[in-house]
């Protein structure tokens, strides 16, 4: 059972919007060690069909296990919404996806019952966070639209001033008419323009990041099934790409909060 | 030589945006045949490393020679910024850019050789344009920059109104500085904004685009090696994607300025 414990989480996403995600886990579980992969090369997953969706998370996947990891957390809200079935089928290993967690969260901070959510054209289309929230509690009221400006405004680290609060102002401005309660921002890029998103909405509404949810609920899956490493060292993180990224550094800084130690590049389309 | 002259021309880019240019080079070349190929299952190439925009044109021309094409054009100026020499040195067939026939132009219309250039990261990084310019004509002053929300707001069809004309006022701010009296639109995407970059730019300067460029210096080629279709019928243009991408009917109209015929999905990892 030790060696189960010490065995790495596998965290994936189609690029470097998954870092928001590995930030949470460490700061939940520090003592995990930690296996990322980014498929920089052929990201975004967002406007892409499902096919080649899937098609891509079963090669992450695939290279995930090559380091035996105990459990997979799909940081992709693209993935997790249209190939997160797939992915618990097709493997033995736990897999667990952001938007269960968020859905959960949503259900339970929302009083009102009335939730929004913002995410990518294959998350929106997927309708994967209403089934989820729909399956937890009966909400009264769900909206959800993509605001494909949000991950290139994220990645050039243009988060906050006019342009960026004048583009949120016009994706939000449904959401603040029905008077949405909660809004999950169901998109690993979108927590960085959470200043500007909560500006927008007001401070009753309350921003849902499912990156914090999820670290939770692995960190209760972990403890009930006696996976949870309790070595006292801090875990080892490494972190694997597809492509190095022009100005990788500074936007993975950004997306982690901190400085990134090494990557290595890997060729994905041989998993 | 008959034989010759029907061969199809190929196209390719990574993704839609090479429409602009296959809609030039039906313009001035009704009668070719011709392949297209959008690698929309990996698209963008702008942000990533020259190794891997590379390592993808190379799979996106052996695609291509499947059909047999008499001559490539690469629409994309990531890909033409980055790997021409590589890709003009490996495959015997002609293999023909957009950077070299912009960058003439910009040579040819402007009076005070002071010229700017828009790209993505990977062409504006790779000096191609600067470097072709200089060869051409003595530049006074070149001067050129990213501008990475360009490509989104182009898909999202949002090219006027308050939001696009406070981006390209930011991004093109320094061009009108330094009175550049000719601008390079050295990305496939940005001749769906030139109503508003003209706007911002004054009409007093020339945007040059490369799409339009290409399509002359390809019907010269043709002509002088006497490889151009003389057939009395329109030609016939097959489109073929990686990935059918979502709102696909919808973008592709918007860059081809007319509806797209069907196209056929490819799994490109197999060239």
């Amino acid at each position: 059972m030790g060696n189960n414990r010490e065995r790495p989480i596998g965290i994936f996403d189609s690029g470097v919007g998954g870092l928001t995600v590995v930030k949470q886990v460490l700061n939940e579980l520090p003592n995990e060690n930690i296996i990322y992969f980014g498929d920089t090369a052929r990201v975004p997953y967002g406007t892409k069909s499902r096919e080649t969706i899937t098609h891509f998370a079963m090669q992450d996947v695939r290279f995930l296990l090559s380091f035996d990891v105990k459990m997979i957390i799909v940081a992709c809200n693209s993935v997790s919404s249209n190939s997160i079935d797939i992915l618990k089928r097709k493997f033995e290993v736990p897999v667990i996806g952001v938007i269960e967690a968020g859905a959960e969260a949503a259900c339970y901070y929302s009083k009102q019952k009335k939730i929004g959510i913002i995410g990518t054209d294959a998350t929106v289309e997927s309708n994967a966070y209403e089934r989820h929230i729909m399956e937890k509690c009966r909400a009264e009221l769900i909206y959800s639209r993509s605001c494909p400006l949000f991950v290139p405004l994220a990645e050039e680290g243009f988060t906050e001033g006019e342009i960026p609060e004048k583009i949120a102002n016009k994706y939000l401005e449904h959401f603040k008419d029905i008077e949405v309660d909660t809004l999950v921002l169901g998109c690993t890029h979108y927590p960085l323009l959470a200043g500007i998103i909560q500006k927008i909405m007001g401070n009753n509404v309350k921003l849902i990041d499912p990156g914090i949810e999820v670290s939770k609920k692995v960190r209760n899956i972990l403890n009930i099934n006696d996976m949870y490493n309790d070595s006292v060292y801090k875990g080892e993180v490494k972190y694997y790409l597809s492509d190095i990224p022009r100005r990788f550094e500074k936007v993975a800084e950004n997306f982690l909060g901190g400085p990134i130690s090494s990557v290595i590049k890997i060729v994905i389309d041989d998993f």
